[in-house]
C-alpha cells in the first residue's frame, strides 16, 4: 500500500479502506492512557457510592466490562490489527464535583502498533457499562470527553494531551 | 430476584450483579435513539472531507463498524440481554462548528427489554472507528456528549432528553 | 428508511448503508437450502477417503464448522439481522467426477428476515474448512459455484433456481 | 503428534483432529493472495455501478466485511492457529465480461503458520456480503472461483498458481 | 431429519451431526438450574475470604464471567442453538468444608429449547475463572460435580437431580 | 500494578481486579496438560460406542469444540491475556469402569504467560460438548475432575499435580 497524501495511513492511494502494513515496524514497548466520565445526578451518584447500590460490583462490572472489551478492540474496529495484550488495567473513581465518575485506562504490548485505540475502547466499554448499571434510576446520563492522554513507543514516538494542550490551549477543548 | 430496594434493577437483594429477569414482561416494539459527536482540528475535519482522505469511506467505516457493535453490545455490556434486533442505523454529519462529526444512531427490536445500549454502543464505536481513521494526523481529537435521546415502549414507557431538559436544565449538563 | 428507488434494499435513499428495517415484517418460518463444492485433485479426494486420511474427522470437522458459522453469520456479514435459528444442517458427498466434494447446507427460522446467508455462510466455511484440512497436500483446490438452491417463507414467497435457470438458462451460469 | 502417514498434517496418527504443533517453526514474514468472484445478470451489476445504488457503500461494505473476517479466521476454521496479521487488504473490480465482480485479498503475518486461509476467508466473506447487499434484486448471483494466488514465506516455500497450472493446465480446473 | 433410532437427537439416522430441528416445538418458557463447585486447600480459601484477597473482585468477577458465558453457549457448544435468555444468575458461596467455592447458576428464556447448557456453561466458566483468580497462590485447585440441578418447560418436562438420585442412588454418583 | 501481598497477581494492591502486566516477562515456551471427565450411565456410555450413536461424531464433535474453546480462552476468562498458541490438542477416551469418559487436553505457546486456562478450558467445554450430545438420554451426567495434570516453562517452572499429591497425598482431592 502506498500511503495516501493525506496522511490517513487507513485510506490506500485510491481511497480505499486497508488494514495498513505494518510488517516492517520494529516491534517496540507500546503503552497508552485514556480517559474518559459519565456525568450523572447527584443522587444517581450518591446511589452508587451506597451501600444499597453495592458500589462494589457496579464499579465492578465496569472495570471487567472495560478489561475484556480491550481484548476486543480488532473486533470492533474494521482496521485495527489484532495485538497481543501484555497488560490491560481499567480504574473508576467517583467525583461529586461533576457529579459523575471518572473512568482511566492503560493499555500495554510489545508490538509493532499502537494500543491508543485498545486503551480508548476499554474507557468506552467501562463508561457504557456503567450507563446500563445505572440507567434504570437515571436515563440522562451522559458520556463525556473520552480522549487519549498520552502513548509511548513506536516510530511517531511519544505524545501527551498535556503539551498539546499548553501549546494550543483552545483547539481541543469541546464547545 | 428480589430487585433491591435501590432501585438498581441489575443488582439483587444482596447486592450482588444479575441479569434481569425479563420473562414476565410483555414484547413490544422498542426504539432507542442516541448521539455523540468526536470534536478534531479544523484541518482534520478538513482533510476528513476533501477528496484526498476519501470522505465515502472514513464515514462509511465508521457506518458499519457503528451497526456491527451494536450487533455485539450483548457480549460487551455485561448484564445485557441478547435480543434480535429489528433495525439498526447510523448517520454522521459533519459539524464545521465544533468543529467535528457527529454521529446519530437508532436501534430497534420487538422485544422485552430495551434497545437503549444498543444505540448508545452503535454510536460510541462509530466515534471510536472515526478516531482511528484519523489519528494519524490528530490524536487530540476527543469523542462527547454520548446520551441517549430519546426510548419509546417498555413498561417504563417513553422518554425524551428534552423533556428531561426542559424540566431540570443544569442538571445533566457536562461540566 | 425510505428504500430507495434502486431496488436495494441495504441503502437508504441517500445511498448509506444501514440494516433493514424489519419490523413490521410477519414472523413467518423461513427455509433456505445452499450448495457448493470444493474441486481437488484426484489424489487428494482419494486421500480424503482412504482410511489414512481418516474422512470421519475431515468431513466431521467441515460440517462442524459450518453449523458454527451459519450461527455467527451477523458477526460476518455487516447488514444482516441477528436471528433465532431453529435448524442447521450441513451435508458432504464426495464426487469423483470432479473430483472434489458438493457441500449442502440447510436453514431454518421463524423469524422476520430471511435465512439465505445463513444456508451460504455455512457452506462457503465447510469448504474453507475443508481447504484448510487438505492444503499441506493440494494447494491448488479452487471452491465453486456457491449458490442459493431455494428459499420458502417472507413476503417475496417462494423461490428456485431451478425455476429460474429454466426460465433463462445461460445467464447466471459461471463462465 | 505424530504427523499422519497420509500427509495431512490436521489429523494425528490415529486419524484424529489436531491444531498442527507450530511451535518448533521459525517465524517468518507470510503473504497469501487469493480471489473469487461473484456472478450476476448485468442489470444486477449495472445497478451495483449506477449512482442509485450507491457503489461506494456496496463495495466499501463487502471490503470492510472481508477486511473483518480475516481477522476472524482462527475462530471460523477449527484448526487454523491465531496470529496477528501485520496487513490485510481486499480489492474489488466490477467485470462487465462476467457480469459480476472479482474480488482479491491479501494477508500478511510474521508468523509460524501461513496465512491463506485468512486471505481465502477474506475473498469468501467479501463475496457473500456482495450477495448480501444485492441479493434483493438478484437472488441468483453465484460466487465462483475462490482459490489461492500465490503464497511466500514457510518451510513449504513459495507458491504461485500460475506454475502449477501451467504444468498441469486441466487438472485443477473447475468443471 | 429423521432422529435416530439411537435416542441420541444431535445425530441423523446416517449418524452425523445435525443441529436439531425444533421449529416444530412450542416456545414455553424454559428454565434450568446447574451447579459444580472448585475445591482448594484451606489457605487459599481463607485468602480468597481475606481482605487482602479482595473478595469482593474474586466473587464478582466469576459471578460477571459465567453471566457472560451463558450468553456465548451457542458459540462454544457446536450443536446448540442460539436464544434470547431472558435471565442469567450465578450465585457463589464459600464452603470450609470442601474446602473450597460451591458455584450455582440459573438460566431462563421463552422458547424452544431448554436453557441446560446455558445453566452448565455459566458454572464452568465462573470455576474456570475463579481457578484462574487463585493459581497464583495454589494450581492443584480441581473443579468438581458439574451437574443439572432441575430444568422445567418442554415437551420432555420437569427433571430434578433428587428425583433421580433418590430412585436410583448409586448410578450417577461420581466415583 | 503493585503485586498485592496476598500473591494474588490479579489484584491490585488496592484489592482491584487486573490484568496483570507480564511485559517484563521473557517470552519461554510455555505447555501445560489438564483432564477432567463425565460420569454417566452404563447404558449411555454403551450407546455412544455402539454404531448406532455414530461415536465417531460425538466424540468428534467434543474434540473439535475444546480446540475452538481453548482458543476463545482470553475472552471467556475475564483477566487472561490474548496468546497466539501454536498448539492444542484433546484427546477423548472411553472408560468402563467409571461408566464415562476421560478428556485430556494440551496446550502449547510461546509467550510471557501460561496456557493453563487454555487447557483447562479446552477440557471444560469438551466435557459440555459431550453433555450436549447426550442429554436427550441421560440429563443426571456429571463433569468431575477438572484439573492442571503439569505445566512448563515460565518464571515459576514446572509444576506436576503428581510431585503435590505425593507430598500432600490428602489435601487436594474433591470429598
Amino acid at each position: 500500500m502506498t500511503v495516501a497524501k493525506s496522511g490517513l495511513t487507513h485510506l490506500s492511494a485510491g481511497g480505499e479502506a486497508v488494514m495498513v502494513d505494518v510488517s516492517a515496524k520494529v516491534a517496540t514497548e507500546r503503552i497508552a492512557i485514556a480517559s474518559g466520565r459519565i456525568v450523572m445526578r447527584a443522587e444517581t451518584l450518591a446511589l452508587a457510592l451506597s451501600g444499597n447500590a453495592s458500589k462494589g460490583d457496579v464499579f465492578g462490572a465496569a472495570r471487567i466490562a472495560g478489561i475484556m472489551a480491550a481484548k476486543k478492540t480488532h473486533e470492533l474496529i474494521p482496521l485495527c490489527h489484532p495485538l497481543q495484550l501484555t497488560k490491560v488495567g481499567v480504574d473508576l473513581e467517583a467525583d461529586a464535583a461533576l457529579p459523575g465518575i471518572v473512568v482511566r485506562a492503560s493499555a500495554k504490548a510489545l508490538g509493532q502498533t499502537g494500543v491508543e485505540m485498545e486503551a480508548l475502547t476499554a474507557v468506552s466499554v467501562a463508561c457504557l457499562t456503567l450507563y446500563d448499571m445505572l440507567k434504570a434510576v437515571d436515563r440522562g446520563m451522559r458520556i463525556e470527553a473520552i480522549e487519549l492522554l498520552q502513548k509511548t513507543g513506536g516510530k511517531s514516538g511519544d505524545w501527551r494531551r498535556d503539551d498539546v494542550e499548553a501549546a494550543k490551549p483552545s483547539e481541543v477543548k469541546a464547545p
